[in-house]
């Protein structure tokens, strides 16, 4: 177990919290707290170093919101890994923690950019297919097809079609176990001395999967169009992921100019491709939805993802990619023995979700849920002075600025509050983040708590 | 469209199905059919060449039987990877072939080892629990535990604990979307110069991921005990992939006194771990149960691997692995932030089903199932000239030999009658395989086939 060394100085002009987050940041930094190592309960360190619960909880909160600690629900807070960058070396043994710690409190005010409101949850319509499904079939128990089972994949293939205009045969899809396990696959499809190019600020999930495959990623700028086409010229960088229907976190929606751009990139050589994330598609606002990159590509560059985390529920983890021709074949070399990730009776039940136009219907009564929400929200916002928003066209997040305070000040005013808000510089891998921003995600804020939100927050930022 | 070149030669000495086989064989060495491409349906095949389905459809199933080929259903005939284990440049594109091809009927004699049999499989408390568990609670929605939910972890602690001798807390458990990904993870848990060896022959789906991560790995040796410490100690392996509990596909038992050694050699360098994949440890026939090395290991270097897709349903795609604590502080550091691959209402399920019993009772009843199909088929084939069997102590397969023929023959002669059988060198990957024999499982069979499936390869082998 980790002993701690730290001794508070009630005298010092920095308030107790922000010694103690000093303090972690440079155990962390120094090595002498490691990426999964398990930090001390709350509670205990109360007790040991005499001081409030609230001093501890603002703390772990700040080094929670900057990426140094992360929290598993009824177990604890651990050291995250992000300063261990360069290998897994050196981690040593040290016994198991028991599951011991009480649940977090759920944060009185929810602006994580990974909840989702299930309040509409479809839950007997569920239930029912369910119910049919695991009496439909005895076949169903069986091995199914590796890529995800034909009626699902049929489904995918129409949905994506109508809705999001993707140009695919049900043969091109793969389903798996949601995006990261499929973005996983995709890295290693591609030669090992493949450079990836991905935004920065971007998606993190990426870099676990590069890390550990051996693949190359490089961290491109973003301009105002998303995706910096000089940026991914001079990187070296075959392969360009990129969020282009809601830009992550930035909310940039690309226009078609740079798609256009994007796309001629990739034709240019015989090694190109761009990964497609559509993960928030689902729901827009301020205009008609554009469709995605991928119909627009007439050279078999663009690889489509999309997933049901975002649109139905988390738990729900089933993602889909379309894979272009070529890469098809590289799939099935590769990965053709594979066993499919997703249970099949989950197949089979969203399979019916989709082609009874029971999903269509929840996303209707959801995105009008988000539609309303987010109007609700950004009214309340704009009696909060010096906040102004961007990127709120779609998805259920945007970003939010207020230049009177740095972005740490921010965030620590809010928290003193009771609001937990997580800087933009959270997502910058190389990048300086923009100044005093953050994400504000409004899936999992429900719609009485806006008011008083606002309210805080114009209290905290006064 | 891969263009057949292929001219047959009636009057030649080997049959017409022997000359289109070994066509295909010379196509695929030679690079001409390359790994994911597509082969003609037979259907087209036989127009094509003027020869009878059933000659296709004989040459076919050798491919497959030998690993030239895999079939997918609703789709046709696809190149396996398996001559190219250099890489994977070089592919070219085609076009995605449309799924038009007829489902392949079941084979009339399923001896394939994949099969398990579902039909006692408890069909109402499945939907029930599954009913109970979508209207239980919203917050089942919502992210969960990136190892997997506490209740199911405590329940699969529980469980091993008293069935398996594994000792562990929940918290060392991971539970994953199959045995595959889990295995793709592990590989990922040790640093990139790290030497894995496995058994060969042994599980095949080990090489992909290596390959794709860039990991080694080293075939090692079988005697009569299992994996040679002989073998492994030449090797510079430093994590051994081992199925103790009854080797795949040899069917062996490792004895007390092997398990000793291989712990021993574990403790004796800082580095050293052992992968044991207990994947159908649930059914034992000949002796009582063995517990699993994992309880016997007391210097922390044993990952334990296990799975419901056997003992359960194929399509049921959740496994779980046992982390020693100190791969337990690297698992989180490296993978704390991945979301689970498992849908949380399947977990839901499963913990119910373990922790209120239907799982052991669905067990028993299995496992006699088993018990008296394995017998029947034992004394069946004891009626057939030349035949021994071995490794039948306990899953659901066992090998088959018959001096008589050769492993070609003996396949390409149960064929003829009807039966498809798989030969051990299929799963030979360096390694000599035992001359003719096959390696038979009994999950898929149903027993009302078993004289039948005798007296052909009585007539086959005669």
């Amino acid at each position: 177990m980790y002993t701690i060394t730290f001794s508070l100085n009630p005298a010092a002009d920095a308030p107790l919290y922000e010694q103690l987050y000093a303090y972690f940041v440079a155990e962390i930094r120094a090595g002498r707290l490691r990426p999964g190592e398990k930090l001390p309960s709350k509670r205990a360190l109360c007790a040991h170093l005499g001081i409030s619960r609230s001093t501890v909880e603002t703390a772990y909160a700040l080094l929670v919101s900057e990426g140094y600690l992360y929290a598993r629900p009824k177990s604890g807070y651990y050291v995250a890994d992000f300063v261990a960058l360069e290998g897994v070396g050196g981690l040593t043994a040290h016994s198991a923690p028991a599951e011991t710690e009480q649940t977090e409190a759920p944060p009185e005010f929810d602006f994580s950019t990974g909840a989702v409101d299930v309040s509409r949850f479809p839950y007997s319509s569920w239930a029912k297919l369910n119910k049919e499904v695991v009496y439909s079939s005895p076949e169903l128990l069986q091995r199914g097809d590796g890529q995800g089972d034909a009626a699902l994949r049929r489904a995918l293939a129409a949905f994506l079609g109508e809705y999001r205009g993707v140009q695919c045969t049900p043969e091109q899809i793969v389903v798996g176990a949601g995006m990261e396990y499929l973005a996983d696959l995709l890295l290693r499809l591609f030669p090992a001395d493949t450079v990836f190019g991905m935004e920065d600020p971007g998606y993190a999930a990426l870099r676990q999967s590069a890390r550990t495959t051996g693949r190359t990623l490089r961290f491109l700028p973003l301009d105002e169009s998303g995706l910096s086409m000089e940026g991914l010229i001079g990187s070296g960088a075959s392969v360009a992921y990129v969020t282009p229907s809601h830009q992550f976190p930035m909310g940039i929606t690309m226009p078609a100019g740079r798609r256009s751009q994007l796309l001629h990139w990739a034709a240019a050589a015989p090694d190109r491709y761009i990964i497609e994330d559509d993960y928030d598609s689902e729901f827009r606002y301020a205009m008609r939805p554009i469709p995605a990159m991928q119909g627009m590509d007439s050279a078999g560059r663009v690889i489509y993802l999309g997933t049901f985390s975002r649109s139905l529920a988390p738990s729900i983890r089933v993602a889909y990619m379309v894979l272009p021709p070529a890469l098809l074949a590289r799939y099935r070399a590769l990965f053709g023995h594979a066993r499919s990730t997703v249970s099949r009776y989950e197949q089979a039940v969203l399979s019916r979700f989709l082609a009874e136009g029971f999903y269509m219907r929840y996303l209707r009564r959801v995105g009008n849920l988000y539609r309303q929400r987010r109007a609700r929200l950004l009214s309340a916002l704009e009696t909060v002075p010096g906040v102004s928003v961007s990127g709120s066209g779609g998805g259920i997040h945007f970003l939010l600025t207020n230049p009177r305070f740095s972005e740490p000040e921010l965030c620590q005013r809010a928290l003193s509050v009771g609001v937990a808000l997580r800087g933009l510089s959270a997502y910058c891998i190389r990048c300086a983040p923009r100044p005093s921003t953050l994400v504000i995600g409004y899936g999992g804020l429900c719609d009485e708590k806006i008011p008083e939100a606002a309210a805080r927050l114009s209290k905290a930022w006064r």
